[in-house]
């Protein structure tokens, strides 16, 4: 097995803990001796072991002396909710660690690295370093600026409509394109849609088609106006539904209503038209649940709040071939007069799924993904 | 060389013939001996022998007794422009011929084949089958409805956008998607712009970026208001320029001062809503020129009046990795209150083009396509 090889599989290990581990990175670790695989091990949930102390549990050997250890990301040197993994690295005498990407947490970054060839173990880096990076997106933007990572999620037609002219939306892409976003909602620690779109399409906005945990489901309905009926008012995941309404409401006898079903209420500011200001809601919702990535599921209004608000880190677009006269554009409600103002984007990724076009796009000129 | 990598070959030289050999197919022939090439030839204009032929002159020997020639369409059997290949093929003693696809048109459709084998030659068909009907779909659609293929090329944001609200468009898209714009007006018999575009834009219209010679120029000018000073109007090329107008402008002095600069008009019917009926634009044009390939380059009101007639066969999507808000929609003239309503597409091809994205669609069901 090449270096490259035992790095898929350890970011396949490391994925496994998708949405538990938040916002912790995700990461898998293989112990291996002559190129075999002697264990694996992957960090499982925000609190638990750590990949690599994971694999060296597995292991079931006495003598590390002629084993490599392989990880997604550099080993912690430092204290944290378990106890600093180069300790254990050292201590079991491992004679070489390769490495994907080093830490992006400033208090690690190359530390580990340091620590570990201090203690005459070798150490090599940047194994699928891009693959590497791309898995821990959402933790390096978390850890380097306390932001989370806003993805928008837009599906939408050849001609960028999410709707009819009717406001018309199920189903705009087929039934693949749909186990994506459910895949996506198991990864993030929230959703959040407008009032528009929870009345029109009153979503359940669960992970359904594939395993995993469900996120946060925010909707930012400014006046509280939305029915109690609502199906994220009342189903068993109730307590994970989060409502942003103007600061004014907060003591309202509908605010209580919903705080009483088990429902969060989170009053926020308001800009000059009236709706939530997405930088504070954003900011509100952080303090109460350390999010570490959001998705934005939709609809216009609060696409292009969030664009206009330079809050986007990536998009995820999935295409359907169809085309929908004068429907409704994802980003219909942002001003563009000359296309000096359009909004920059950089291809990250493309492929076919179903009958669909699945693109994801990264905002260009981000300075916490340099330095590595 | 086996039978596939001579096949790319043929399709390759086939494609020299752009343009040029309309709508006539693009043609490519390998002669080959023991796996070999002796010689090549394709069609290269219409009128001209085809590529069966040209390899055989190309061949330079006597003997044909033990060679193979491998030909992207099937030989014709029919006396037309030139005589028949196949009696060219019979007559050399070709031992074997490879074919790509059965000749489309319904006079010849398989009996080019009967003809050899008759004669006692060893043939092979469908080698490449799906490249070699997606390389003569323009000829295929021509021989089988008499009506030409209809190509829409739009230029748009990820949000499928084509101008800022105040009607921007150069240049969206990148040097390398504009290229294969070039490309394609190398290829086809004529483009068509509304007038909006003309006026904004006054786009030249012509094959610079690649070599290939120049497509009619059409302008749907319903008015005849568009200026004398249109590059289109006074270009070098402007013998190529056609202006479609509506029927009482025919015998105006703008239009017979159009006439006298060496440009056509064409008065064609208007719809209820005053603007040229596309189809009926077509079918004149078609009566002058025999088009067998028209690219629809915009803009809005054109693009949707193709879709809304029914008259797309190919949608050519150029996809800027930018957001434009609230800006022009590439179909935003054209009505689709339900989700059911929305054109149906198939995704052909996708791929990055520079920093673009370039997708093939095709409409779908078009049943001259089958029953190859």
């Amino acid at each position: 097995m090449t270096n490259e090889e035992a790095m898929q599989l350890a970011l396949k290990l490391a994925m496994k803990g998708s949405g538990y581990v938040n916002p912790n990175p995700r990461v898998g670790a293989v112990l291996l001796r002559d190129g075999k695989i002697i264990s694996t091990g992957w960090h499982k949930k925000f609190g638990a072991p750590h990949a690599e102390r994971e694999a060296i549990k597995n292991a079931e050997i006495e003598d590390f002396s002629d084993t490599t250890l392989l990880v997604n990301l550099e080993p912690c040197s430092h204290q944290g909710k378990t106890p600093p993994c180069t300790e254990l690295i050292i201590e079991k005498k491992i004679k070489k660690v390769i490495i994907g990407m080093l830490d992006p947490n400033p208090e690690v970054n190359g530390k580990g690295v340091q620590a570990l060839r201090d203690a005459g173990i070798e150490v090599i880096t940047d194994v699928c370093k891009n693959e590497c990076q791309w898995l821990n997106r959402f933790f390096t933007k978390h850890i380097r600026t306390g932001s989370p990572y806003i993805i928008l999620k837009v599906a939408q037609s050849l001609n960028g409509c999410i709707a009819s002219s009717t406001g018309k939306s199920k189903w705009i892409t087929g039934q693949e394109s749909r186990k994506k976003v459910h895949q996506l909602r198991s990864e993030v620690d929230a959703v959040i849609i407008g009032k528009r779109t929870a009345s029109f399409d009153d979503p359940k906005l669960t992970v359904r088609a594939v395993e995993g945990r469900n996120p946060i489901r925010v909707i930012f309905d400014t006046e509280l106006s939305l029915p109690l009926s609502l199906t994220n008012f009342i189903d068993s995941e109730r307590t994970k539904t989060v409502v942003c309404c103007k600061k004014e409401l907060e003591h309202t006898r509908k605010a209580e209503t919903l705080r009483v079903a088990g429902i969060k209420v989170v009053p926020c500011e308001t800009n000059r038209n009236g709706f939530i200001e997405v930088g504070d809601a954003i900011s509100n919702l952080t303090k109460i649940y350390n999010l570490s990535v959001i998705m934005v599921e939709g609809g216009a209004k609060i696409f292009s709040s969030f664009l206009e608000s330079n809050l986007v880190d990536e998009l995820q677009l999935f295409t359907a071939p169809i085309i929908i006269g004068n429907g409704i554009n994802a980003f219909g409600n942002l001003t563009t007069d000359s296309l000096e103002e359009a909004k920059q984007f950089s291809l990250v990724y493309a492929t076919k799924t179903g009958k669909d076009f699945y693109i994801i796009l990264r905002k260009i000129e981000k300075d916490y993904y340099s330095n590595f």
